[in-house]
């Protein structure tokens, strides 16, 4: 009973634990996080990580100790389970609408953090105004810009209109962000970071129109983040990094022995010789699957195989082009790196970890904090 | 603040929570568990419903209240969940491969429960046997045939041969299950049923054949299970029924008056005239996204409306195609139907309950149990 192939997925000490579970690989984790703080060291550019990628402690203490200059996170009960741990500098990456109750809770997040939110509508400046929270020291908001991705944020030239409106009615305005979300397709890397870099360069001439000063820069997604034009953006705030999965791998951001997370599953049932059954599905790995990936995760070990169908506890491989003898047997343990970390994790209550002296399980704490 | 156009999913008591978070309907899920046992009744079906669906205790009860046989579960660690709250007959319907920590798991749930589990192997049966549990009299064993879709589960014929090699070591055999989950096509429901008779049956031959009783012949899913071949099927056990989604919408089995579960969540963002942007994402509806379904989700009470595209956080909505009076505008909230129940469920950890005299949330007491 033992990961195939893949002594970094196997643990003596994962034998009594019942699969599928998630695995975060120890020292690859700590060289990501190495590698990615030196990479933004060297450039002089801030690393804010995204931790809604891990949602655990533990990791965001690694990351901060490496050199992070506070964390990233997309919702106001991400901040607060960090916040709880220690952290005190929160930038919440999402256009937060705040009613009564969660303004409520920012202000309670503010008696011990520095909390920086997006905005990108007066309808969300006004609400803060509306809830109090406009003249808070401790307070600061960045402008949310698109930069082709067609999700939330303002056009970058209408940036500068939104920061007066907000600065006049008391709040503090630390600049701008984007997410060259158009990473995410194979050879997208450096058109997105151009993309960022443009959007982020207009709306800081947008600022200046009005008078206002745009001192944070921010983009970042972990495709692209390696390719930041640093003549312009100031701060990069890539999450899957930390741990890599196979979208990272499919568009060649990262090699399988780069990544740190794996979903540890048996083998369950062999019906037909050209399929096998894993007990690993969508509640486990998550039913991501962009176009540009091949299958439902990567399955480690095993050349030839394809995970080709999942259902909730079933994944479906295909083994008709695996060598006979390399076919995992029924009872067997196999490594599958999930197609994305973060909707993975978000599926886990902890994480067993290999190759760390102090911890053997790490709670994935801000699990399910989605508002 | 208040569901658009739809006041099934409006209540006074959740102005305070903060969305995104899931709803169920609790006139609207009686009358679809008092409709299915109704329909089982009349037919002579046994009804066992999978509580994967909603992992939630109290919905269990109104389930057994009702009639319901028993609860059919995904793992024996739901099994766990639903026998810490009393419930007595339990059937994982899985091909369980037992290790020692599995197995004394097993015998844990004895004590309380009659537990019954799959086979599709002899590995399945091997493992059973070496750790203790073939003699237990609370514990049995149904065969898992394969009826078309090509997962986990034995070829028909070869039904009888296992279940004679389970007889002979000290199992009790009660019968054979299947999953017609081709069901999940358009158009397909009736063809699915007519695939779960035939392979039902033939297992019971090959029972005969090797001189071996086959009392229980379970099938169902939702789609299909209105469709059941009763002179064959014992059984069935359908799970979706009880909320229904924009899956069994797409399908046909469903009408959106038909679904007592959905997302509330609140238009962030209106960037452009063409789309708004909902503060739910992969992280709540889940990615689930069939063939047959059209966008990530139905959202309610906005005609021409689409979902169609999201993040984690972000739910980007088409409204090119909606009235001008009817877009919804940033800070409203609206109500959005998650393409697939069981997934979404498995997101949160509770859900709110309108139109329950006696609680207002039920926690999702199996969520997350995988193993």
């Amino acid at each position: 009973m033992h990961a195939v192939n893949d002594e970094r997925w196997s643990s003596e000490r994962w034998q009594g634990i019942a699969t599928p579970f998630l695995a975060v690989d120890g020292p690859t984790l700590r060289r990501n996080v190495a590698r990615a703080q030196a990479l933004c060291d060297d450039r002089g550019l801030l690393l804010r990580p995204h931790v809604k990628t891990h949602k655990i402690i533990e990791m965001a203490r690694l990351q901060m100790d490496a050199g992070a200059r506070g964390l990233t996170l997309a919702t106001v009960g991400e901040a607060e389970s960090f916040a709880q741990a220690g952290f005190d500098d929160l930038f919440v990456a999402y256009p937060v609408l705040t009613t009564r109750a969660v303004a409520d809770r920012v202000q309670r997040l503010l008696e011990t953090a520095d909390v920086t939110l997006g905005i990108d509508s007066r309808e969300g400046v006004d609400a803060l105004v509306r809830h109090g929270l406009a003249a808070h020291p401790r307070l600061s908001v960045l402008v949310e810009v698109e930069c082709g991705l067609r999700r939330t944020g303002a056009v970058p030239e209408e940036a500068g209109r939104l920061a007066a409106y907000a600065a006049e009615r008391g709040l503090s305005v630390g600049g701008v962000f984007t997410f060259p979300g158009q990473a995410y397709a194979v050879g997208a890397a450096k058109s997105a970071a151009a993309d960022e870099a443009r959007a982020l360069s207009r709306a800081a001439d947008a600022f200046a129109a009005e008078g206002l000063q745009c001192a944070i820069r921010s983009g970042g997604a972990t495709p692209s983040y390696e390719a930041t034009d640093t003549a312009v953006v100031t701060e990069t705030r890539p999450g899957v990094y930390v741990f890599q999965d196979a979208q990272q791998v499919a568009l060649g951001t990262a090699t399988p022995d780069d990544v740190a997370l794996a979903v540890i599953a048996t083998v369950v049932s062999a019906p037909t010789p050209d399929r096998v059954v894993l007990d690993a599905g969508s509640k486990v790995l998550a039913a991501d699957r962009p176009s540009y990936v091949d299958g439902h995760g990567l399955l480690l070990g095993v050349p030839g195989a394809r995970i080709d169908r999942i259902w909730e506890h079933h994944g479906v491989v295909d083994v008709s082009g695996v060598d006979a003898g390399r076919v995992p047997q029924v009872g067997e343990r196999v490594a599958v790196v999930p197609n994305h970390a973060c909707t993975a994790i978000n599926l886990a209550d902890r994480v067993q970890v290999r190759g760390e002296a102090e911890s053997t399980t790490w709670d994935v704490a801000a699990r399910g904090k989605n508002g």
